[in-house]
């Protein structure tokens, strides 16, 4: 078991001058927070982790002579991301609703993991705040541990920095890191996007984690209450407070997107992915395209979701911000060859996820077009 | 080459409502920021890390098949760790001198990292900011990144999160993450430490990256000058400006420490390391300390920096206080069995470090004393 350390320290002796305790930092509060939140850490941990109470640094065994590497990887590559929330951490502490945030830091790292194929191994956080809440913390650590849980990876360890000069009262930042594995021929060797292969888009679950300053920038405008249900959204058919819906967590797709490919040893069915964050669908599906071709897609095959019809409407945004801010309902596109289409929509759709046809790969100049 | 992301980004269309760009959010400055600091990345890369241009994640290659690890590791154990720089950021921000906290941010990690004996591999780095400046961000980053070079790592990613309403104008966070890697054996099968083994002390170069907090509530009470050389340090010997003497970088041992330790394949002379943080010598060398051993260690060995005397001085702060907050002079401590402690604290003279025997296992209960 890795600690979980903490920035901020005290000694326990009698003061005469000035001393720790009295420049801020409680470590009573620290050392509980620690304590708290280790059963939630254990909750992610398999036989990879290695026990390392006490020690300094989080041990994950990649195990290669025996089970994981022996049978799953030839040529194993280390896989990296680090995210943030953004400012949507700011809504959570306005709401003042912890428990979420969490699957909104490790979705967005993951995500980022399986558009290169990977499989999650572990994760990491770092949480930065004024002062040291135990309550607060383990809220905020028991989300990312049930989103780790969800994805296969092990929360090997995390920071808890206590900093009232650099952050507000009830304010706080979050960071992650994941890092997870993939085989060195579909790192290197991907296969290239076709004229004539398919788009799958995969339904998000709302605003997911980017957009929110422009999101609480109409909030302002309009001076929207995020404590009771909107008149506006309820017409549209969503009953929930507000800022509940606006806190709804971005969705995890690290967990299907590993397991579809695992049914794809030899077969080659995708051609590229991508995870729909800032720069919304033409900001990230473009990424995959080489010069010659373009993705095109039809707005009309999937679903946006009322909180988008909303801010639009709010915030009189064009359509094309809303689609180079938003997610507007796709949080995860896969280019797909075309007779595979079917059979890869099916088996995600088995896997738990809204699965759309939203477009088609065509000739053209490395751009999204959508109609 | 993996991108170093974002969290903000903005459309390009001309706008009718509100706009991404009208939220506060700069995607030219965040562009430009990006451009800037990928010279400082690649100059940190080896072969192993796998070039990816506009990809979603950094990807690092195992290469256990061929030379890594076929030479080095039968069974690779990854060692992760994560860290910040705390409020020591708030007086860089002070100072105005960013190019050397980003080797206060790497050395966190990689020096945790070594403790379990591990090799770094790679980091990635979080910066949150007010608003993104490129010039800025680059000369945190070059620190990063020319850290990493020191220590072998590769700078494999990183994220810039603009966020205005949580940080104040010209403020900003960081967060490292760092992955490593050590063999099994040593990971899991640990040498114990024995009595009559020698303590060597590695020097440090200040203050490191901890007990800011207290240094700033002293500078406060005291209403010391950043910007002058200080009277009572030039009486020390010291004649920098104060600001620079309290933000000379964290001490890197981790190269030291991974050459020291490939010179030991088969005897194991080391039995215990710890980096010394939060909690002091008192605080980390006892996380090694099995129930029935003391560490005694002797204050007249080892010469204590003049910051520190200045800052006992100034705060009126305990000798037993100061122990627990700061390294008083020692960075990192290895505990070595008694016939080896010459020839490792030679081989560690000659890669450059400082090195002061400091004092002795005995029969105890699991406590760091200091006469």
């Amino acid at each position: 078991m890795p600690p979980r350390k903490k920035t901020a320290q005290t000694p326990q002796s009698a003061q005469k001058g000035i001393s720790y305790a009295d420049a801020g930092v409680d470590i009573d509060a620290g050392d509980l927070a620690v304590q708290r939140i280790l059963g939630h850490l254990k909750r992610t941990h398999t036989q990879r982790v290695l026990e390392n109470e006490g020690g300094f640094a989080g041990l994950f065994r990649l195990d290669f002579n025996e089970r994981l590497f022996k049978r799953n990887y030839r040529d194993p590559v280390l896989v990296a991301a680090t995210d943030g929330v953004g400012t949507k951490v700011l809504l959570a502490i306005q709401m003042d609703k912890h428990d979420t945030i969490g699957q909104d830091l490790v979705a967005m790292s993951v995500n980022d993991m399986a558009v290169q194929g990977a499989e999650p191994l572990f994760f990491l956080d770092y949480m930065a705040l004024n002062k040291v809440e135990p309550a607060l913390i383990e809220r905020v650590v028991s989300g990312v541990a049930e989103a780790c849980r969800v994805c296969g990876a092990a929360l090997l360890g995390g920071e808890t920095a206590e900093m009232p000069d650099l952050y507000e009262p009830g304010h706080y930042d979050l960071a992650g890191f994941a890092v997870g594995v993939v085989e060195l021929k579909r790192a290197v060797d991907p296969v290239r996007v076709n004229q004539g292969d398919v788009v799958l888009g995969l339904g998000s679950s709302g605003v997911h984690s980017n957009g929110y300053s422009l999101v609480r920038a109409i909030l302002k405008r309009k001076r929207l209450k995020l404590d009771r249900p909107n008149h506006e959204l309820r017409d549209l058919g969503v009953d929930d407070l507000l800022g509940h819906v606006l806190l709804e967590p971005t969705r995890l797709y690290a967990a299907p997107i590993t397991r579809l490919l695992r049914g794809y040893k030899v077969k080659r069915p995708i051609s590229a992915m991508a995870h729909i964050t800032g720069g919304g669908l033409p900001g990230n599906l473009n990424r995959s395209l080489p010069k010659n071709l373009d993705a095109v897609l039809d707005r009309s095959c999937w679903d946006v979701p009322p909180v988008f019809t909303a801010l639009k409407r709010w915030g009189g945004v064009d359509d094309e911000e809303m689609l180079r801010v938003f997610n507007m309902g796709i949080g995860y596109c896969l280019v797909v060859r075309p007779h595979f289409a079917d059979a890869v929509a099916e088996r995600l759709r088995k896997l738990g996820e809204r699965v759309y046809r939203i477009g088609r790969i065509t000739r053209g100049t490395g751009r999204v077009r959508i109609k």
